[in-house]
């Protein structure tokens, strides 16, 4: 087997126990005489892993009794419909714009409502989080919508830039940070996040949403896309992707077994740190996010020059570092798009960030 | 490992060879040096993947060049919305009532346009196929819809049944009959169907549309229900559900290597032609489906009385026959549901089709 370092932004890297655990009962699991992958939605078996999960996801994350959580399909781009189609009552929603992926989610949104940048940070690159305070916000609006990490540029809310937005539903993006950041899910009306980062693999979208919300849509809006129907149907209305869902399992087992959100955290600080760290001692390189908005889970930094990121990129591989190169293709006219970005999600070992540190030193002494 | 033999409607079996595969791929394949669930969708690996399905798919159906083949997440309930999305365009279609599943895609349908049943087997229980004639297709309809196969009632259209639109786009729900029934894409303007009984496991849906058919919809339509979209991204617009787009690509190679299509189809009818012709010679047994009208891949009965249906459940239960239980949570009031239903998807045995007639038989002896 070849070596390789999956550092790519999502699909990405599995814990190596959750492979070997799904590996193991691919051909029977529980005692039920057939693959997780077999087994319907209507059956023991499958309340066990559906109903398993939540309970986990609860406890690790610390949800409150008057949050549901919902398991659907779609991915995000599903939800930056689904959010205001949900949430619309007078139908305007504030948006804070720190990037491509709350973008995305405002181009859904003026489908439907008056949605509104009532903050953004497109005048430094999307290189820092723009600071939200409650007068900023339209009286009127249903929300205020944030992506809480911002994977092609590096930045994340957290503890030191938190918006405030008053007695306003906080709605966020948490894909790529949810469980490698703390969390206070009271602080929001609704978290959401694709699963293939840091809860499983890809076809699965977790949905956190205070009960107050959940109210009947107009009519409109498709079966699959409200939360009522999901809420009301423990996620099962239809067949819900259940092997994903099987893996989220998996995963989250794996999460408890390794300490917990705790560790986690301090895990990804420790990994993202060093690269930081390094990356602002650097001749070569220089991360143009401002330091109390960095991202703990995707960092992202450029070198002195292109050939310079381009030559970075085809030793990394030859080494086994892969999915590293930053998403040129969000690059507006007037900035320079991000060069390197590495994703440091909980899967990814120790070990792996000590390799790639390492590896930034031997360039460095080589180039600079 | 039990031995189980697996008759659910959907989830459902999957190929031994297809799992074992799975398995042994889980930590890495084709030399990529990860798991297939780990992998990124913006990649040579997952496009080897996805192109690679879409081709076989294309080969093993006889799918003409002028239809896109699209890979969406949601399942069925999905496209019961994004089918009058996105073919609206006098706002009017028609549906063929053979029993819940085009109810509920109905449903969906009046949300957005005028939909009207033109023709309804409901006199009957839902125990046949409706003639569909030119004249009853309204001239301004946009398409007419059928249910292919009527999981829950055991009917199917087929070649003698077929409907006669005219030159009104037939939209079709196959999920439960697709690739075990011979098909000419060409009739149709719109084919989908669930991966989940005989294409793969849960997650994924394709659909196969004439390429007139998709066009821009309305400004209202969430981007994830937009054909084009997946069309103009070749299903990629976001990440998909690759790891169900994997397992679709083993499902495809395993239906080629077994003989295609012809040999599919040949197996369905011997394994349900079986059962069918044992209850029709049977005093405890009566297939109230009109025979013509019978579905290959859903086999339902009632018994005598509801007490001899409880004891051949739990008699089939003992010796490892499990799913077989009818829908009576779609018992209409005027209706006796069905007593028993059991799914022969093309990974369903032959072996185990002989086992359950072993059965049938001891328990005939047993009881009349």
């Amino acid at each position: 087997m070849k070596k390789v370092w999956n550092l790519y932004p999502g699909p990405s890297i599995l814990p190596h126990e959750v492979l070997v655990r799904a590996q193991a009962e691919m051909l029977e699991f529980g005692g039920y005489g057939m693959s997780p992958m077999e087994v319907s939605h209507r059956t023991k078996s499958f309340d066990d892993i559906i109903y398993g999960s939540e309970a986990l996801l609860r406890e690790l994350l610390g949800i409150p009794d008057n949050y549901k959580v919902l398991y659907m399909p779609g991915g995000g781009t599903a939800q930056f419909s689904c959010i205001p189609l949900n949430l619309m009552r007078n139908k305007k929603a504030d948006y804070i714009d720190t990037g491509i992926w709350p973008e995305l989610a405002y181009n859904e949104a003026v489908r439907y409502l008056d949605a509104k940048y009532i903050a953004s940070s497109a005048d430094g690159g999307y290189n820092y989080i723009p600071k939200v305070t409650p007068d900023m916000v339209r009286p009127d609006a249903d929300y205020v919508y944030i992506c809480g990490n911002n994977t092609d540029h590096g930045t994340a809310f957290n503890e030191t830039n938190f918006p405030d937005v008053g007695d306003k539903p906080l709605v966020t993006d948490m894909t790529s940070i949810i469980g490698s950041q703390e969390i206070d899910v009271a602080k929001y009306g609704l978290i959401f996040a694709g699963a293939q980062k840091n809860l499983g693999c890809t076809g699965l979208t977790i949905v956190i949403i205070r009960d107050d919300l959940i109210q009947e849509a107009e009519k409109f809006v498709p079966m699959m896309y409200r939360y009522k129907q999901f809420a009301d149907n423990q996620s099962m209305y239809n067949t819900p992707p259940t092997y994903s869902v099987y893996i989220h399992y998996l995963l989250l087992q794996w999460f408890k077994e390794k300490g917990g959100l705790s560790k986690m955290i301090e895990d990804t600080k420790k990994k993202s740190g060093m690269i930081y760290d390094f990356v602002d001692h650097s001749e070569l390189w220089n991360c143009p996010v401002q330091r109390e908005d960095r991202s703990p889970t995707n960092v992202c930094y450029n070198g002195k020059t292109p050939e310079l990121e381009e030559l970075f990129l085809e030793e990394a591989k030859k080494e086994g570092f892969e999915g590293i190169k930053g998403f040129g293709r969000y690059k507006r006219a007037d900035q320079r798009s991000v060069g390197i970005r590495m994703s440091f999600y909980n899967a990814f070992p120790m070990e792996g960030a000590e390799a790639f540190l390492d590896f930034m030193k031997r360039f460095e002494e080589k180039y600079s």
